[in-house]
């Protein structure tokens, strides 16, 4: 097979758009949507893949929760920072000590619509946190349009997730567009993670149901080398899981999933 | 008259909210709410209000605009850029040279949802610019929660209009938000108006129909004294005017406007 020769009447590539949506309501048909909910549920999802877990269905309601309960099936979450009755966990990344089933069924509320609406504009969704930052600048495909979107807090934009889209967006070469930019000087503005995570409303409110240490966990920065995607969801609920190479071939399912790393706590 | 005993069982007054909407789909309740259109609505309003128009009708539609024409009523806008057949003026503040009769129509697609969005969720409406930041600064009640309102573009974060609010955000004083924090950061980054004005996506269209000039004037600080007020709002027409201390005790209008003086150039 002969390489093709020079082209000279080919057009040039056009820059990809790079965008952030503060929010939710603010995405639009992208080529690759990363979902950003630092505190806490991309966070805990990224941990929970990384202690064993397949897979982790996302839902927005207890409810529904519920009825996801099947053997192997463990149930996480919250109800406005609250623990939610009959469930295993909450959403605290850092309570995920070891897997005690094949799949975590998590209940978070920001999270999962900000994931289904992403859905429906791009055309492959991955999760992002602080903790796969780098893996996940690596796993995202050169030449695509990319939208980082920011699951936010009832609708509402929250700065830890605004300023790891700016982390994010200071490692993607395109076109940036104006959130995009105010994203990257927004993280710009800040020497490390943990300050802007500690101002965010989302942390004042951890820091008063006695959940801080989830501030710092979620804090740590490219300490997993997992970058979840969302491969199929059916009605209100989105499934996130790691492909394997095997997988991607369409093969079973083997590779024993990547350990989190527990930096300095 | 004696003064008020010193009452030790006083509750501490709560610090106001001080937000910001980068869209106004996320306005919620407040106090004050101060629209922000830097390119262009509220720059060209505090610029018509200084060279003599005494109320400015402001409508999202041009056929709207078009109804209102009267006798001593201009017409200015623009759709997508375009100016639109049989209005008097464009858009843009700088072409405002003397005011040719005693109200402006100005058809604006964002600010104008922005202003009447503001006005069902907040008990006081301003508008806000570059132009009259130092003013609006005074002219804001202390004690009182406050929502910067940035217009946007097309429902979507303005680069423009996030970089005025920080500077407005820096100067007051309260329970920052996250998104305050967010602009303030924002504005911090940037060490004169013009850069971020330059380097948003309303610049590049501006740049790209010959009205580049619009950037540089608009991004003049504190050049008026005056804070447009929203006092009235019909159907999908909003009203604004400069109140006279005169008119502000219910007595006719007498106060000939201030002028805006045109800085640099």
């Amino acid at each position: 097979m002969q390489a093709s020769p020079p082209r000279s009447d080919r057009l040039p590539t056009p820059s990809p758009a790079i965008d952030v949506a503060f929010t939710a309501a603010e995405i639009r048909p992208t080529g690759v949507a990363v979902v950003v909910d630092v505190l806490r549920a991309t966070s805990t999802i990224v941990t929970a893949l990384g202690i064993g877990y397949s897979r982790v269905l996302c839902t927005g309601s207890a409810d529904e929760a519920r009825r996801l309960r099947a053997p192997g099936r463990l149930l996480a979450g919250e109800h406005e920072c609250r623990p939610i009755e009959g469930f295993d966990y909450g959403n605290s990344p850092g309570a995920l000590d070891e897997a005690r089933g094949e799949e975590l069924v998590l209940c978070t509320t920001n999270g999962t619509p900000a994931i289904l609406s992403a859905l429906s504009t791009a055309g492959e969704v991955l999760l992002g946190a602080l903790l796969n930052l780098e893996a996940l600048i690596e796993r995202i495909p050169s030449g695509e349009d990319v939208t980082i979107v920011c699951a936010g807090t009832g609708g509402r934009f929250a700065l830890e997730d605004a300023y790891a889209a700016g982390r994010m967006v200071t490692r993607l070469e395109g076109e940036w567009t104006d959130a995009a930019r105010a994203a990257e000087r927004i993280a710009s503005a800040y020497d490390q993670a943990y300050e802007p995570l500690a101002q965010s409303a989302d942390a004042a409110v951890l820091r008063a149901t006695d959940q801080a240490a989830d501030i710092e966990f979620c804090a740590q920065e490219s300490v997993s080398a997992l970058v979840p995607e969302i491969a199929e969801a059916t009605g209100e609920v989105a499934v996130a899981s790691i492909p394997t190479p095997a997988q991607a071939a369409g093969e079973s399912f083997g590779r024993p999933p990547a350990r989190i790393e527990h930096a300095s706590k």
